[in-house]
């Protein structure tokens, strides 16, 4: 069976490797559209969990779920210069329906934020109407031209938040609220510890007057931007006559933010804890997170099948994903390499010699070094700490994505030559100060490829701030991440 | 203020008055696309909570959900005869893309059944790769000429289930069960109680063998199909080669289904219960089921809310969906006229003088005749009771759906004449015996501008089958109903 060629490894080709992994798996196939992809159940269960974490999160921060149109007026896009020019050559557009041509060409959405301030005006006229804090879970479509699966695929899925205040205060505020939202969502839910800052100028949202970051740090130490978090200022208000009556009774402006995650986080995943024997899902995120495989074909085929539904059902009532996979015309064998390829984080495998000792075998999908895979436990001991060893396995992920990042970081250094050196010996994040010029990114792109990731915050700052700038010209005003990037 | 206008009633302007209630309750607003609309928090929490519920009785009946691409290639559509007839009127085309013309067009997806059954041929080989039995929630376009928000819209949110079976018996089966599936959804969750049937030729879904539907009856007395469940035979499969070896070894076509219920359904909710003050929601689907609203102005404010903090901490943790309307701003008129107006099963006031007696004001949204709509109930005993109210509310509403159809429902009728008086006279649903021959459609038509809703199922059959066809001329093969419609 042609399932049964091994996957390429990471350290032979780690973008080939990510190829087979996503289709192996079942997480998404091409789709005979430019570009496209079709999501398959594995990768969309996984996507529903992230979703309905992260929608829960935003729900508790005080957003509610609306719902925009799918095309945009062109008009609209037009409105903001630098929006249009950031969004323009990636435009699919509409311009028949209803079997005529049309007067108005529509976009499909890139980004919503033309056309949901154009509502808010609608339903804003005083500072009573305000905050509006909304969130959408949709489709929109950029049409790139080199695409890969989960990463740039011309038709994505999102959530993408558009708020309005009265004050900038307020509307900074909540950018960075949700920045946070981000981080604490990817690290708890998908075990991926990322960097957050603020992008350059050269590096943020087409409209945005600063756009915040989570950047994290895939195996082959390349930076994935995973979430971003955008103050708009006024740019949008006032093309749209987003105004409100102020309780001074002057007429002013709304504050904007934007802010926005993606199906992109699901290759994320991969590229963060996946390893050459395909996927590994945190078990938060995962569809499955046990799966219990029956040893079939002796005399006592009954009574091992019998034990399986009783330990299914006795962990689904203790709150754990679990799937029997009985198939007769499967072999155990075939079924442990699937399941570990779709990276379930837990097998328990039963045959008759466990029935007789009352003992199942259990089988983590990663084992931290010196610890034996696979384990032979009693039955009740097994059912009763899985929970506990699920919420340790999801822990352990993170601390080792977390480690990973931490040493491959590069800190202290002092000219572009050395960024480049660094880089070429695998370093991930390199953290340099920077002058604030944008030709100094220019320079490190064309020499290293590396692009900026962020301005980093405070607590991923080194201890000794740097001084100058990488460049060597001019002093330092903020230390910034560099890496070659997603 | 605008919003204090008095709502048209029902019995001057029924259309008007859904028209203003969509707005004014703010479940959904006009877009500047053509034919789309807004749908706000209020309208996406119903359907949210719609997705909720029918999303999980299709989990629980083996379905998983994906997603495919929003944009088909033209030739795709074009595959299936009756297909892209059906459907051709109606697309929206995207030419250009990435700032060049297309070398093929792509349409919109109105459906995705071409889309679908292209990727399941790449996935089936054998008889052991089926069913396959997914489902996606997705935007769809239909570029309608009339539109009505919720019902007709050029882009509308739905989901839609796509299987595909090794034999005909099977997916005829799946696509009956999950007719009984969307009618014990809408019947709990909606407390909308349809007729069941099978759709005529005329009528049925555009490459379907066999479409079956759930029909709703609103309050004017018009029909609004509420789902349908198709039977798609082998029609997809051979045009998209979708086929699989049998367990005797034979290559066979694959037997499909396809099913869908969309946004459409929040505008069946205000037709099937709305009144002359608005909204009335349905408390299983309702975003909010309990509103509490502090009588706040005299010395003992801080106590009032204090005590309604403590109400809704106790209603929240009884599961009760509950939110505190603690404004200052507004009065607690305006609330009440507010919350009446989008629907909110209960309304609890808290005042001083209910301080002092330890009891609340417990406000129906609707009332059982002979009932008072406010009573004054001990506050332990309004805590303890409300979720049992909160049923009895969701069972009087399809209670009283059930008999407002069968009180408008017309049965025995024997000629066109007959059928067209007992719609002038406000009939419902009237049943008849029919020929099969669909010259008789054009001419009920044609003469009462009703269609044939379904050849209904057993259930919803007269006790003594009617002998003649509604035209007077032959036998009937089947008992139908006719209606006015959506």
């Amino acid at each position: 069976m042609a399932e049964e060629k091994k996957l390429t490894t990471r350290a032979e080709d780690f973008a080939e490797w990510y190829n087979e992994v996503v289709q192996r798996a079942e997480l998404a196939d091409y789709a005979p559209v430019r570009g496209s992809m079709v999501i398959r159940p594995w990768g969309y269960g996984i996507w529903e969990n992230m979703q309905r974490a992260l929608d829960a999160m935003l729900k508790d921060t005080g957003h509610e779920n609306a719902y925009f149109p799918l095309l945009i007026p062109m008009s609209f896009i037009e409105k903001e210069k630098k929006h249009v020019e950031g969004f323009a050559p990636e435009l699919a557009v509409v311009t028949q329906a209803g079997g005529k041509p049309l007067e108005e060409p529509y976009a499909i959405r890139p980004t919503s934020e033309t056309i949901i301030y154009a509502m808010y005006a609608k339903w804003v006229q005083s500072y009573r109407d305000l905050p509006i804090l909304l969130n959408q879970w949709a489709n929109v479509m950029r049409w790139e031209l080199r695409t890969k699966l989960f990463l740039r695929t011309t038709e994505f899925l999102w959530q993408e938040g558009h708020t309005a205040h009265a004050t900038a205060a307020e509307a900074e505020a909540e950018a960075v609220m949700i920045l946070g939202v981000y981080r604490k969502f990817v690290e708890e839910w998908i075990a991926m510890p990322p960097l957050t800052g603020v992008k350059s100028d050269n590096e943020k949202f087409a409209g945005a007057v600063r756009s915040h970051s989570i950047e994290a740090l895939m195996q082959d130490n390349k930076a994935l931007q995973a979430g971003t978090s955008h103050f708009l200022g006024q740019n949008f208000a006032k093309q749209f006559e987003l105004k409100f009556q102020s309780e001074g009774g002057q007429e002013e402006y709304a504050w904007n933010t934007s802010w926005g995650v993606s199906t992109r986080l699901v290759g994320g995943m991969v590229m963060t804890h996946g390893d050459d024997a395909g996927l590994v899902v945190p078990p938060k995120i995962a569809p499955v997170q046990v799966v219990i495989v029956p040893i079939l074909g002796g005399d006592d085929e009954a009574a091992v099948r019998a034990k399986c539904d009783e330990v299914a059902a006795r962990l689904k009532a203790a709150g754990v994903r679990v799937k029997l996979d009985a198939r007769d015309n499967v072999t155990a064998g075939a079924k442990y390499y699937e399941w570990e390829r779709k990276g379930v984080p837990f097998r328990v495998e039963i045959g008759p010699k466990d029935l007789a000792k009352g003992s199942v075998a259990l089988v983590r999908r990663l084992t931290p070094e010196g610890e034996k895979r696979k384990a032979f436990v009693p039955e009740a001991e097994a059912i009763a700490t899985l929970p506990t060893r699920l919420d340790a396995f999801q822990k352990e992920l993170l601390e080792a994505a977390r480690k990973r990042r931490e040493a491959s970081s590069v800190r202290g250094v002092q000219s572009i030559d050395e960024l480049a050196k660094a880089l070429d010996e695998g370093a991930g994040f390199v953290f340099t100060g920077w002058s604030g010029d944008p030709a100094v990114e220019a320079e490190v792109k064309e020499r290293t490829k590396a692009t900026l990731r962020a301005i980093v915050d405070e607590e991923f700052r080194s201890p000794a701030a740097p001084s100058k700038c990488v460049s060597g010209k001019g002093a330092s005003i903020a230390e910034v991440a560099w890496a070659r990037a997603y």
